[in-house]
C-alpha cells in the first residue's frame, strides 16, 4: 500500500479516513465462517462523486476497492483478499426521494432496509424484501438478496428499477429510470444486482415498494417429518395460494428457537406461514392452506394474529442462526444455502439430511421453501480443522447435488469467496462469458477482486 | 454475398435454404413502418447445433446473422440492413419440457405463445405474457415483451428463468437452471433477454408458467375524459388491487374498435379490465375498482363473464392496430410506445394527445396504462412523406417528453431500428457500457447488425 494513495485519499476525505488497526479489523470479516482479510486502509464517502474520486485513485494505484455496506455477507464477499481500500458505504444513508405514488424510492446505498421501513411507516407502503439481516440495500442489490417474502414479493432482481454506480474508471453511471418495464437497450441494472461489487460500486439504487396489506396473519404448523413439511410447501405453491412467507425449520433448529426465543412450540419440523391481503382474501388463503397441511399430516395452524406476537415469531425465525450457534456455545457457524426446482426440493434436502447425519457434526435446516431454497447451519468447533473439512465435503455434495437437479448453487447468499469454485459445473461455457465481461467493465481489476471469480484469466 | 457462404449452407442444410425473391422479401419485413430490407438467404435451422454452424459460417464469412421468429416485430429489428442471412427459427418449435410441478416450460425459440398455451390446455396451466401478435417465444425474449397481463404476471424480465443462446463464435451456452432464484454470477439471462439477436441467436427458453385462476372476469367502463381514465387506473395501482389486465383507449380507437370487431360499446375514452383469483376475490377485485371508478365519473361495469364473450372483448383489444387500419384505409400503420412512472401518465397523455390534435395527422391511442406504458398508432399516407416526417417529430417529442418524465424510450417494442437515436438521451454515459458489452460479446459485429446502436465504433 503506498503512502501517496493514503496522502491522496486523507487530502480528499479529512478525517473520513482509518488506518486504526481496529476499524480495519472490523471491516475484513462478515457474518460467514471465513477468514477475515482486513483492508489497508477504510474510507468513509458520503457522495457518488466521493466514491468516484476514490476509485479514480484505487485505479492510478492499482489497489483494490472494496465496497462495504452492514458487513452482514455470508460468503465473505467483503474480505480485503489482496488488501486495498474498503469503502465503508454506512455514510450515504439518505434516504433521497420516495414516490408514494409510484410506488418506489431511491435511496443510497448505505441506508439499511430497517431504516427504510420506518422511514416508511406513515406512507402506507413498505419494502418487502428480507433477507434476516439489517443489511443494506446496495449490499442486498450486490448480492441479489431475497429472503422470506421472495415467495411473494420477488428478490432483488425483480424489484431494483435503477442502479447509480461508480465504474472502475470512475465514470458514474445511471442504468435505468423509473418506469416499471423497459425494452430499451441492455438491462444494465440487472447486471449490477448481484455483481457482487466486482463491476462497480453502487452508491444509490432505486426500488419498488408496496402497499401495507389491509390484513396480515402468520400460523406455525408442526409436521411428522421434514419431508412431510416440504411436500405440503410444495402443494400450496402448486396450488397458487398467493402466500407471502412459507418458511421451514427443522427439528433441531426448532429446538434451537424454541430455547433462544422462548418459543411455545414442539421441537418437530415446522412450517412458519404469512398470509397478506384483505380481510376475507387472508382467511381464504388460510383455509386453503390448512387443507393441504392437513393431508401431509400438519398439526393444527397456531395462529398470530397480533402484530407482536406476529413479530415475535419473525425475529425468532431470523435469529434462526444466533440460536443455533447457542446450541454448542463456542461454535463457529458456517451457513450456506441452495435453490433449485421445487419438484426435486424433498429429494434434495433428504439426501443432505442423510449426508449430515452420517457425519460426526451439528447442523440446522432452515429454509424459504416456498422459492426452493434451503439452507444448512453447520455447528463447528473452531478447534477442529477437520470438523471444516467435513463440512466443506458435505458442502459441496450438496452443490452437486442441488446443481444436477437444475437448481444453483447459491438461492440468495452469494458467491463472494464461498461458492467461487461452484460456477463451473453450474455454468460451463456461460463462464467464460461472466469472465469477459468482469475484464470488459473492469480491465485492471480493481473492483474487488477474487470474489465471484477466483481469478480472470 | 459470397457463392462459398451459400455453397457452405446448403452443405449444411440441403433444401433449408432458400434464396427465392419471395421467400426473402417475406422475411425483411415486419409489421413496422420502417422500409423493408430482405437479406440475402434465408436458412431454416432445425436444432441449436445447426444454429452454431451457421453462425460459425457466417462470422468466417463476416456475414450479419438476423434470427426471424413470426415477423411480428415493430420497431424494424427484423431488416437486414446490411444484408447478411436470416434464420428462420419457426422450425425450431417443440414444446422440449413441461415441468407442471415446478410451473415451467422448456421450449424451442420458435414455439409461439399460442401454440404453447394451446399445448398447455390440459395441465391447468398458462403463460400470461401476451404482446397481442402471435410472436414467437424466442422473439419475445429478445424484445423484452410485456402486454395486456404484465402487470400482474410481470414481462418477460421476470419470467424467462434461462436462456440457450448461440454467440457469436458458435459457442452455445445456457445461462442458468430451472431455480426460480438464483445469486450466482452475472445475470447472463437478463442480458439476453431484450438483446435484440444482437449478443447471440436465443434458440431455447425455459419460461414461468401460472395455474390457470378459477375465476376470470372482465369488464368495459367509459369515462368522459381520457384523463379521468388514467386518473381511474392510477388510482387502481396505488390502491394494490392485482388486477390482471387493465388497458385504455381513446375515443378514436374505441370508434375503431366498435366498426371493426362490432363490439356494443360507446366511442369514448374506455378501460378494459380483466380480474383473476378465486371466486370471492375477483369479486372483491371488482367491487373496488368499482367505487375507483365512479370516483372519476366512470359508466357502468358492462360485465363478460363467459369466456367467449372475453374472448371477443380481448380479440378486440388485439385487433386494436388492424381496427385503427380500417379507419383510413390504404394508410401505414406506425406504432410506437413509451412508458413512464404512473404518476406522470396522464401529462404524458395529455400533452401528446394535444401534439397529435395540432397536427394533421390521424392517430389513436391505446396503453397498458397499469404499468405506465401507452401506445400511440399513427395512420399515415402511404404517398404523403410530409406525413412521416410530422409522425416522427411527434414521437420523438413524446420519447422526449417520457425520458425527462424518468420514463423510457420504449416500454415493449424494443429499439430495433425506430428508438436508436433515443438511448443517449435515456442512459447517457451508460450507453458506452452497452457498446462495450455489444463489442465483448460480437467482436466482429455479425450478430443482427445495426439494431439497437447505429454504429459500434
Amino acid at each position: 500500500m503506498s503512502t501517496t494513495l493514503l496522502e491522496a485519499l486523507t487530502n480528499l476525505l479529512g478525517e473520513r479516513v482509518s488506518t486504526a488497526a481496529a476499524v480495519l479489523d472490523q471491516h475484513g470479516k462478515d457474518e460467514s465462517h471465513h477468514t477475515p482479510a482486513p483492508p489497508d486502509i477504510v474510507v468513509f464517502p458520503e457522495s457518488s462523486e466521493e466514491v468516484a474520486a476514490i476509485v479514480r485513485l484505487c485505479a492510478d494505484a492499482r489497489t483494490p476497492v472494496i465496497p462495504f455496506g452492514a458487513g452482514t455477507s455470508l460468503e465473505g464477499g467483503i474480505g480485503a483478499l489482496q488488501g486495498g481500500v474498503c469503502l465503508d458505504m454506512t455514510g450515504m444513508n439518505r434516504i433521497i426521494q420516495v414516490n408514494a405514488d409510484d410506488l418506489d424510492v431511491t435511496v443510497e446505498a448505505g441506508v439499511t432496509r430497517k431504516q427504510l421501513n420506518a422511514d416508511l411507516r406513515d406512507t402506507g407502503l413498505f419494502f418487502p424484501i428480507d433477507p434476516g439481516a439489517d443489511a443494506t440495500i446496495g449490499g442486498m442489490t450486490s448480492t441479489r438478496a431475497s429472503g422470506t417474502n421472495a415467495v411473494r414479493y420477488g428478490t432483488m432482481r425483480e424489484n431494483v428499477l435503477n442502479v447509480k454506480a461508480v465504474l472502475a474508471d470512475g465514470r458514474i453511471i445511471q442504468t435505468g429510470g423509473r418506469a416499471r418495464k423497459s425494452a430499451a437497450g441492455y438491462d444494465l441494472t440487472r447486471m449490477f444486482v448481484g455483481a457482487e461489487g466486482t463491476l462497480g460500486v453502487i452508491t444509490e439504487v432505486t426500488v419498488r415498494l408496496f402497499g401495507v396489506p389491509e390484513a396480515i396473519s402468520a400460523a406455525v404448523c408442526s409436521f411428522p417429518s421434514v419431508e412431510n413439511a416440504v411436500r405440503c410447501c410444495m402443494l400450496t405453491i402448486q396450488s397458487g395460494v398467493p402466500v407471502a412467507r412459507v418458511e421451514l425449520l427443522d427439528a433441531t433448529q426448532m429446538r434451537a428457537c424454541i430455547q433462544y426465543s422462548n418459543l411455545d412450540c414442539e421441537p418437530v419440523p415446522t412450517l412458519f406461514f404469512e398470509f397478506h391481503g384483505s380481510q376475507a382474501n387472508v382467511e381464504e388463503q388460510a383455509n386453503t392452506i390448512q387443507d393441504i397441511a392437513s393431508e401431509f399430516g400438519g398439526g393444527d395452524f397456531q395462529w398470530t394474529g397480533q402484530t407482536e406476537d406476529r413479530n415475535k415469531l419473525w425475529q425468532a425465525r431470523h435469529d434462526a442462526l444466533y440460536a443455533a450457534l447457542a446450541l454448542k456455545p463456542g461454535a463457529k457457524a458456517w451457513s450456506t444455502d441452495v435453490c433449485l426446482p421445487i419438484s426435486r426440493l424433498a429429494d434434495c434436502i433428504e439426501e443432505t439430511r442423510f449426508d449430515i447425519a452420517a457425519s460426526s457434526l451439528l447442523a440446522t435446516m432452515v429454509g424459504h421453501v416456498g422459492d426452493g431454497n434451503f439452507h444448512v447451519i453447520f455447528l463447528l468447533d473452531p478447534e477442529r480443522p477437520q470438523d471444516f473439512v467435513e463440512a466443506q465435503r458435505i458442502n459441496d455434495r450438496m452443490v452437486s447435488r442441488a446443481i444436477a437437479m437444475e437448481g444453483t448453487c447459491t438461492g440468495e447468499h452469494g458467491v463472494g469467496i464461498g461458492k467461487r469454485h461452484c460456477l463451473e459445473q453450474e455454468f460451463g461455457d456461460a463462464l467464460d462469458i461472466m469472465r469477459d465481461l468482469k475484464r470488459t467493465l473492469d480491465p485492471l481489476n480493481v473492483m474487488n477482486p477474487g470474489k465471484i471469480f477466483a481469478q480472470v484469466p
